[in-house]
């Protein structure tokens, strides 16, 4: 495991939960204390600060790069020397030059490599998918992805060095892929035409942005991301098609409905803004996210010898289909898709 | 496995998904062609149509019963006298007399024994359940649990020399173990006034019943099941507290709606009615039905030596408050539940 | 206009508004400098606090009584004495008795007498009744009518002796006539059975109850009564038929949904709870609890010569059903329906 | 009246319904059989195929025009040249140009002029505005509003002689008018960027589309309409402020839910798809569409002397809009707004 913050121990939660058989041995952190605390917390058999020593240990059969983005880059390429099978978390980079780069690098290693695009696994969306498969909905003509909360909670997410942009890198990754998924990923992304402003926050990425992606198809699959929102974490797809509608709901509206004067209050779920009056908690929020699914796929795909429903070329499709949307954001005009 | 019917089937492939260590070895099926085609499917070790055999297998870890109600009881005693673990599915047994004797046969054998309430372990409750103990609705004043549906898939269910019962004993078993954990396990069930019908169905069990049972803190649990439900499985709990208010909607609305025309049709959800128009399925059935957690809970409590979160104590007390439910239909009065 | 409290705003609010042509001449109040300034805020003709003078004026047509619970009897006696049709808000009466004695006074003297059952004129309630009159849901096996919020806002509520008891006499009126008209007001109601106890309030009237008709033809018509509801207001139906299912709710989840952090924070819907946070309001109060609908019944009905939806006798049935629905709640038994 | 198809039915509905003051005289329609059928239905004084006599006539105090698009100009002309109050029914021209000579008409004509666009008078909409003016949401950001059914009922709709274009002016009309109210109508729209597709049906016209709008203060307006869309009239709306947020839902989700076997089948709501499985039913439906506030305003607005909310201006700068989405639709560029 590299990397020790917010999505490392969601991984580790799900991993290490519902009696699932793999297990995280040891873990990387740039500060030292930091992989200690996680290494205990989770009763691993070591850590490290020192990534190389972590991806060349013998007990490390499988690298899980949970780093800040401007750090994949150079994780999945150590890893590719030590022909370590890899899982990226998203977005696979902060650009298409820099997925392509893994991408390459992962291929010529001959390594399996997994893109951690855990918003693709729900049970909600792979059942969804099933029934857009068998033809439940004719035709897909639009899809709408929306991912809005009021905003990430570490700093590097602000910084577009590190992150490679604001809310379209942090959240258009999930919307784009999702619509890939519906429209059918042999659909060629042609052209995005895109919207964004930072509207609120003192920053210089944007913090909201619409997105309009055309397949070669002529669906259209529109993303929605916000980091303006509020009122939790808005999770919405929905698709259209001949025959048929999906409306799906991920997060705030799951059937689980509570009212509180407050009292005992505590968590609630990721990002929601309140712990008194109505409140929307989901049941098991790391299955209603997708982490095990998403970690069966993988594990599975990787004993079996197959690919992942999630490749590192479908990471490197969705950061060419985002390098489209900035460029529109500024030309103000449709840009196409450079693959 | 004892059973290779539609619970058994549940159980499987709850247990052989999500990369989780447990594996079923052998099933046992009254017909033998069940039990190879069971065997089959799970690819497990080997399979039988005599319970003992199965039961005394050296490689039988831990008895799964997932038999008619009437098959509970005999299942459960050759197990203690096996002196193997037994996981017995609801209800425990067609009435408190039964439940007893399993409850005693457990106890005086010394063998674990977790009563398998799949729906007091789905995720949403289990939050829900959390809150209430965090203080978050004060003081419990009130639950209800409805299940309704349209009816059974298999003849025993109507038969109620198998079965116990109508829908009291086969859905108002799981309501009212649902209203206990919500209002506390503490407080001892007093009283239960029930009206029951059979206003549907040619059978001579009840196929609609309501319920109140008191309990010794003046909170009330309300039971509502169905057999004559139109519209799939409604699954529906509520809470009302002194500082709160909790809805839960464990199976129609879950944030997941669908609108076809019916192209491409094929299964939507257990119970559903119809697979065109609006559909509401759900995103992982085992998962929203609480199968994974339950089993999480009862293959640690057994590894770590402690009791499961539903006992065989539990199911006996559901079976004593169902027990006066099925007197108050007849007499009119509200009976005293004997403990 | 007899009375000048909240129901009395409500009603002139509903007749004053959307242009329609009936018009309040004059209110009377006990309290001369309430009546004076509800007489300006909806600019009517005149004020006074002497009922009688009010009813006998030349200008009053139609007696309107928004008087609490003990006053009814009295204003409809000299309604009728005076001639005049009479539109009485609900309770009819504290307990059948009194209803029985008003039904008689306006039968004697041949005055128009609607009763103002307000949620059986919402518009979703009269198109759900007719769903079910045209046998959309078939033969109707049970219907359950809730109402439930955190306790009234006058005094005289929580007295018995001026209300005739507490949350079955002020909220159950509303749910056993809702349920008359989806099992069909033919069928008699035969006996009742109820639960009510006081678990929160430091009153005498009980602030609790859930109750149970059966009528006739076998269906039930369940109520739940709560002034124990934290949340807001719920007002929630359910009918089961042999064919299909409704679902209403007319309050909480209507389709209009809201965050704030509490800015600029002003009213948001009766019994609401809190202005901040996720809130519910309702789009057009008034409307959605049916008071246009009504009075546009009762004014029609009067001018046409023929009966209203809601009659006198319907209002004394209710009585009739409350009053062995209290029997119930001691006796602990099912209780007769004595019409 | 000018018209007798279905907005017309719609609107007279809508003015003889609740005991409302106003009646309509005598109706305009091209084919005298309608016009006849329309009088006699609604009981009306007279009735012509002469649209300059309907006009004219001395008991006609107010035109009210119900025409397919391409008529709304020539019937404006002839009353603003009666010196009669014109209610016009949206769009209020095929195009800008259409717009403002209309405008010009009444304003030098002096009359009294309406714009008859309903879904800004929807009870919801109304207390969502109030809302927002209070500042409950802080500051807007971005307002989404969506209009979307399977397709239009009258030929004329189809062809973009008659109509004006497809789907962007039959329903974005609304959407841009939506998105102004919450916005704050003293923004001025300064660009749009839309996408627009011909997907489904063999027609000239887009039955599709994906605009943005962009006003002076930053804030975005999204309409999304279409013809394509399956499983009923999709009418909803989304509001993102910096303190809160609004979801409306007019139409498919109000709290009226139905399932039904589809015994006794018959009209469940206008553009709904079948009638059987899970239906939702609104419940006033011309009420929920915003026509009865909308006609009080009207006739207040003309009594008083005042502007109604929805001026002649305002159906001008939705035409301005929407020419510059047919224009960006073309270009692929973000389009001025032209006023
Ligand atoms: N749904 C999802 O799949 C999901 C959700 C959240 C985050 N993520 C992704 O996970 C990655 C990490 O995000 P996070 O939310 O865990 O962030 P985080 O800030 O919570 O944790 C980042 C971790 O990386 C370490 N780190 C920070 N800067 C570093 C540097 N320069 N060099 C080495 N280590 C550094 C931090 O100490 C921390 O342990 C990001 O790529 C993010 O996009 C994915
Ligand atoms: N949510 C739940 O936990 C849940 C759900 C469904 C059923 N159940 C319970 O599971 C048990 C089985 O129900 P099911 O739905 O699987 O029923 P089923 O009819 O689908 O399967 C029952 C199995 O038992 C076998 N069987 C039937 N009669 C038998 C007999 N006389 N002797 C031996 N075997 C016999 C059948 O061949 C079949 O394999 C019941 O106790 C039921 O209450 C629990
Ligand atoms: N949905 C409904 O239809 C609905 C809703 C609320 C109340 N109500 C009914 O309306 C009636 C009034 O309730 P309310 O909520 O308006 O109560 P309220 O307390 O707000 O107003 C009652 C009015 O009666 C006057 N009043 C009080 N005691 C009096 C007395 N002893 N003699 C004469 N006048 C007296 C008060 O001054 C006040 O003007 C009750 O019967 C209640 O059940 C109906
Ligand atoms: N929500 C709304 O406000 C709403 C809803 C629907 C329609 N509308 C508008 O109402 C207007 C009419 O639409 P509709 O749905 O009633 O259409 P419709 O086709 O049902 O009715 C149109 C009426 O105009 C008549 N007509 C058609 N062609 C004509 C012609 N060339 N000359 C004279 N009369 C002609 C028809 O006979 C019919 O009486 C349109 O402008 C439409 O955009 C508004």
């Amino acid at each position: 495991m590299l990397g020790s913050g917010f999505i490392a121990r969601f991984y580790a939660d799900s991993l290490h939960a519902q009696r699932r058989v793999d297990r995280i041995h040891r873990v990387y952190s740039r500060t030292l204390a930091n992989a200690k605390r996680f290494c205990e917390d989770y009763q691993l058999d070591g850590y490290t600060d020192n990534m190389e020593e972590a991806i060349n240990h013998p007990d490390t059969d499988v690298v899980l790069i949970a780093l800040p983005n401007h750090q994949h880059l150079e994780a999945v390429l150590a890893s590719a020397k030590a022909g370590k099978p890899v899982l990226c978390t998203k977005p696979l980079g902060r650009n298409a030059e820099e997925a392509k780069a893994m991408l390459d690098a992962v291929e010529s290693a001959g390594v399996f490599a997994g893109y951690l695009e855990d918003l693709c696994y729900t049970p909600k969306f792979l059942k969804a998918v099933k029934s857009v498969e068998q033809g439940n909905l004719g035709r897909i003509l639009w899809t709408k992805s929306r991912e809005a909360h009021p905003g990430p909670h570490s700093d590097w997410f602000w910084n577009k060095e590190f992150s490679g942009g604001g809310a379209i890198i942090d959240l258009g990754c999930h919307c784009v892929e999702i619509s890939r998924n519906f429209i059918g990923k042999q659909h060629k992304p042609m052209e995005v035409m895109c919207w964004a402003d930072t509207q609120v926050h003192p920053i210089d990425a944007e913090d909201h942005a619409i997105g309009l992606v055309r397949f070669a198809n002529g669906a259209i699959g529109q993303f929605e991301v916000s980091w303006t929102f509020r009122g939790g974490m808005d999770l919405r797809d929905e698709v259209m098609g001949t025959e048929g509608t999906i409306w799906l709901n991920s997060f705030l509206r799951t059937g689980f409905e509570m009212f509180t004067t407050g009292l005992g209050a505590s968590y609630v779920a990721e990002k929601s803004e309140s712990n008194s009056g109505w409140l929307f908690p989901v049941g098991d929020e790391a299955h209603e996210l997708g982490y095990p699914h998403m970690f069966t796929d993988m594990f599975d795909a990787l004993e079996k010898g197959t690919e992942p429903r999630e490749t590192f070329y479908d990471g490197y499709v969705v950061n060419a289909i985002l390098d489209a949307a900035f460029l529109s954001a500024k030309s103000k005009q449709w840009e196409p898709v450079l693959l």
